[in-house]
């Protein structure tokens, strides 16, 4: 049973024996002393959470190494040889950019594995395995999409990584929503959400309503509706009205829900 | 800066206003109350850590999603089906298990996909991109071991997982030794190492050294060290002396190694 430390530091006021000690109330981790305002926890428990966090860390370093052994290496090397599809890489597959191609130039083939596309989008599994035009052919023309971003599409597949500029995430959303690449599409999605501003909130808005991108519509509309009041005067409101109008109704409507949940709106609120 | 809370809690006692609540010092995660020398951390610290937990939380979480998205089905499903390899698997060459098969029957072989093995072993990547009779003929034979250790070897590749018990983790620690998959091995030696006692860790020893499985060796050799006592009158022990007396000569030369770092050695001196 543990002593109240109060008493105890009374009692080492008077006393000059071997609980002196008792007298500061020292943080384990700072090492800074406290007084009972500013208390945190036990040793008991303190050491119960360092053994947690170690725990943890080991976890952490368990999964990081099944991913780098369940990672394939990046086909991009593979790829950058063109469509002779000669080496290591064992493709049975080539992906098409059917809209790339510079006039006078065909598309460049992205070779890939059948197992690995029909193991990561069920839209593909769908198309390979039961005898499609794809399957027969061997060959998967990719509709509305560059080179690169069918690259990056098909690296991801392998690796679960892919470099992001804003562009690049959108046109992956795109593919992973097309395909149902849920993992890639959740990625592409964060990464939109961490670039969000007032400057991109409409064009995000109306781009994630269209690719159904929940995370990227609800936190650009949380973007818009903290800017009401000069929505109105930004172009892109304009486009959207035009062609749209349903998506802006949807707007007016999340704001008005806003301020009838918020009973004082804070800078919500729009001008009259 | 914080204050002295020794100085705080004594004015409380004389005081009845607000600082009443200065006179415990409650831990905020078990709700005890502690006295200086059981003192963990201070709020600031503490909060701290939970903040770090629940970071370290999240990097589990995503990593888990990605494990999930870059493992494989599992290809057991698709080799029950037999030889044929019929199906979605895609599979490009097959494992041939060369000393299974029951008299009259022949081994029955494990399908996989070039692609994988090439990615998951450099034995197999050395094998299958050297344009060797295996790569020529789709056909690789793997000695001394059973269709069901086989596939379960390729099972891993595909997965990252396996059920393991001691003789299976045994036979797939061979296979990972013989194809270098790294990964796997530590899985084994990690279980095999969990299983370890007095009565397996003569054989656990010798197959350790056989296998160049150091966790395992470094292991059971602690076991073997801890009970020296006992240790001649084993019959593994007999076995292990005719066999490979080398090994033997290890044993004792940790022994001593050990009796001369430890200035009081406690269970392992050996009767005289």
């Amino acid at each position: 049973m543990r002593r109240h430390r109060c008493h105890r530091a009374i009692r080492s006021e008077s006393d000059t024996g071997s609980e002196t000690d008792a007298e500061t109330m020292k943080c384990i981790s700072c090492k800074e002393e406290y007084g009972s305002r500013d208390a945190g926890t036990c040793k008991e428990c303190y050491e119960e959470a360092s053994e947690t966090e170690q725990e943890l860390k080991r976890e952490i370093e368990h999964l990081k190494a099944k991913v780098a052994f369940l990672r394939f290496w990046s086909p991009l090397d593979h790829a950058q040889r063109g469509p002779s599809m000669a080496g290591p890489f064992f493709p049975d597959v080539v992906l098409v950019p059917s809209d790339d191609g510079s006039p006078g130039f065909p598309p460049v083939p992205v070779p890939a594995n059948k197992a690995v596309l029909v193991n990561r989008s069920p839209v593909f599994k769908a198309m390979l395995e039961n005898e499609m035009e794809e399957s027969r052919s061997g060959t998967i023309k990719v509709s509305d999409v560059s080179y690169d971003a069918l690259r990056a599409f098909v690296n991801y597949l392998y690796t679960a990584e892919a470099c992001l500029d804003e562009q690049m995430a959108c046109d992956l959303l795109v593919l992973a929503e097309k395909y149902h690449v849920k993992h890639l599409k959740g990625y592409c999605e964060k990464f939109l959400v961490s670039k969000l501003n007032w400057d991109n909130s409409i064009m995000s808005y109306a781009f994630a309503h269209q690719y159904n991108a929940k995370l990227v519509l609800d936190a650009a509309l949380c973007v818009i509706i903290d800017n009401m009041y000069r929505l109105t005067k930004r172009e892109e409101y304009i486009e959207l009205l035009e062609k749209d109008p349903k998506l802006v109704v949807e707007i007016f409507e999340a704001f008005l829900s806003k301020q009838v949940n918020t009973a004082a709106p804070k800078d919500c609120s729009m001008k009259s």
